[in-house]
């Protein structure tokens, strides 16, 4: 079999969609490091620095603090059947697919489920928390800060305090949050918060990052039941990351070079810089895109910035708007997922892709686009609009 | 925090332990490939071609063949969480550290695990599987074809033939064995195989190949209870890898550029030709180590190629030689693992590892090493006998 790979011949894009977003070019350049041995001191050294350098993403001194060898979604599962044994209650606050996605993996640990349920792109209301935590005992309260398929961020920091007051365990999904706004697990107390690598990181997919108080650890080892699942056990997995350096599985060595790279750009351009770029030109979108006539989805005053859900105009067909995008300008944005799905597109700032320049591209070859679809939109509206956002911030 | 990254003084080394290996400069360039969405039609493209690669390798034409986005050890568990339901039996072959851990897997499965041992070093007699079939009734039988914590290739096709006169499904792991030796999925029917990426592909670990007939498809699929794991549960990822795709969780891009490029490799150089390097780089290092005087620990007749264990001789310090053969000759084998703790170093030559150049450095480094720690070796002895038996095969 001598036929070439499609490999050879991938296009270049811009990556505005839910994730991955555009990776550095010094992270590519990062994963074509001569891989090591998962037990090489020189790879040990690099696990440290990644750790201390999570911690300080994650804004936390927790010790259990790692990178688990899975994407975002790993990291969910990690932190539910760490903590759940069967039987076990928790609260899940659910506003999008992923709160959902949340109740069906703690389902699967025999955990008994609650929703605190709110309508697509709303927040979960702390006072909702607030009335069903009175209905019982939990061991957990679960929800997800950035809520990838609305846009919407939910007040974590209210639901925490709320949650700790009934004496329950705070798990905070931050996959689309971290590194694009302010993530404090240590002053929000949170218990256990996960995150994934190829969104306001901007490295890519495959890595998820977690970290475990000691509250939560001291859950974890004095479980009744072993961890249901062998390769998430982080009891098992803190023992190779900790200072036993005992073999768990092979650590996806190359992707550890990525975070690593990527780590260190986030740390050149400095947190809170980075959290502000996040919000000036996701403010500037929001604004852009409401001056060309667009409704965002997510509740006014709790709008991502590194994500941001439109309604797609009634008579647009959604997948012919993104095809041409992809076609036209190498530049994917994401479809909606759920009850969102051919009524709005996701625009992601993340990472490297949250640029003055890619948010200019996607205001005018929207408005471009729509135009040439019929939809009664000014050209120059939005990208004068996100404009004069920047200039006044 | 402006601080170097350890990750820009990384030493280069020659991977001669149990995995990973040494990765080619093409796959490594393949990873610096800028990432594109988990969605677009042209990274599907390539996914497609990874599937069609995969079952070459496999020698299968099953349908559902696809890279698991975690480690080897990710692989097992997905074999065994999407086929075990509570209650269920299974019958492990246990002669090492990865049959061990089958047994862990299955039994946090809820299912009840019996073991068909044998001691480290030895094969899993079929006989004795036989033996065991007759005692009750079993869903599945599960073997570690190439147990890489004693480097015994065991007897799998015979195993299947007799797992399969009783009705029980055959999970065979080949981690170690795949692209190395033959594996053939279809010929030996093996319901469901899984292996790693870094030991004989020559690709960064990350990725667990993995492949269920419809047998096995269809036991998954005929379920009572919903699989533990939502990240493994196959049911649900092969709507992502099959014609629906199917949004589960986000693909590792640039792992899988790095297979797709592994895959073109292995198939320029032609799978039995990469077999017949491992086989005769293989013999002549057996013939080497034993030529200077050290024990091959596993049973004769049944030695992989690609993992070999060999006894440290008394008196000798494990770690001192191993760090000396990382400090001198930036080279790394493998320590014992359980019972071979202390007691046994693990050869790897595997993949872009498995090369003359990277025998003669191992026996010579060691014929050295020795004798400097006062084991009565004769300079020369490993290397002659090796190169003897590559003149003659």
């Amino acid at each position: 079999m001598n036929n070439a790979s499609a490999l050879s011949n991938l296009p270049v894009r811009i990556l505005m969609g839910p994730g991955p977003s555009n990776v550095h070019p010094r992270v590519l350049k990062a994963m074509a490091t001569p891989v090591i041995g998962h037990l090489d001191p020189e790879f040990l050294r690099l696990m440290d620095e990644v750790r201390e350098r999570l911690r300080l993403l994650f804004r936390t001194r927790n010790r259990f603090t790692i990178a688990v060898s899975g994407t975002g979604s790993a990291g969910m599962e990690t932190a539910l059947v760490n903590l759940l044994e069967p039987g076990d209650r928790i609260l899940v606050g659910v506003a999008g697919v992923f709160g959902e996605r949340m109740c069906d993996v703690a389902s699967r640990c025999g955990a008994e489920v609650v929703r605190a349920e709110a309508p697509w792109g709303e927040i979960v209301d702390p006072g909702q928390i607030e009335s069903a935590l009175k209905k019982g005992e939990f061991k957990a309260v679960a929800i997800v800060h950035a809520e990838t398929s609305t846009g919407a961020h939910q007040p974590i920091k209210e639901i925490a305090d709320i949650a700790h007051k009934s004496g329950a365990l705070v798990i905070a999904d931050t996959v689309t949050s971290l590194a694009g706004c302010e993530v404090s697990v240590d002053e929000w107390e949170i218990d256990v918060c996960y995150s994934g690598t190829q969104k306001c990181l901007s490295c890519p997919p495959g890595l998820a990052p977690i970290t475990f108080n000691d509250r939560a650890m001291e859950v974890v080892r004095s479980r009744k039941t072993k961890v249901q699942s062998w390769y998430l056990d982080m009891s098992m997995v803190e023992r190779y990351w900790g200072e036993e350096r005992f073999y768990h599985h092979t650590a996806p060595i190359s992707m550890i070079y990525a975070l690593a790279e990527s780590l260190s750009i986030i740390f050149e351009e400095g947190l809170e810089k980075r959290w502000e770029r996040h919000a000036r030109l996701g403010g500037a979108l929001h604004a852009g895109l409401e001056a060309m006539g667009l409704p965002l989805l997510a509740k006014k005053g709790y709008r991502l910035p590194m994500l941001t859900s439109v309604g797609i105009p009634d008579g647009v067909d959604d997948l012919s708007i993104r095809r041409r995008l992809l076609a036209e300008h190498n530049l994917e944005i994401g479809g909606g997922l759920g009850a969102f799905k051919g009524k709005a597109w996701r625009i992601g700032l993340m990472g490297e892709s949250c640029s003055q320049a890619n948010l200019l591209l996607v205001l005018s070859a929207l408005e471009k686009l729509l135009l040439a679809h019929g939809v009664n939109v000014h050209l120059g509206s939005g990208t004068t609009a996100g404009l004069a956002t920047l200039e006044y911030v």
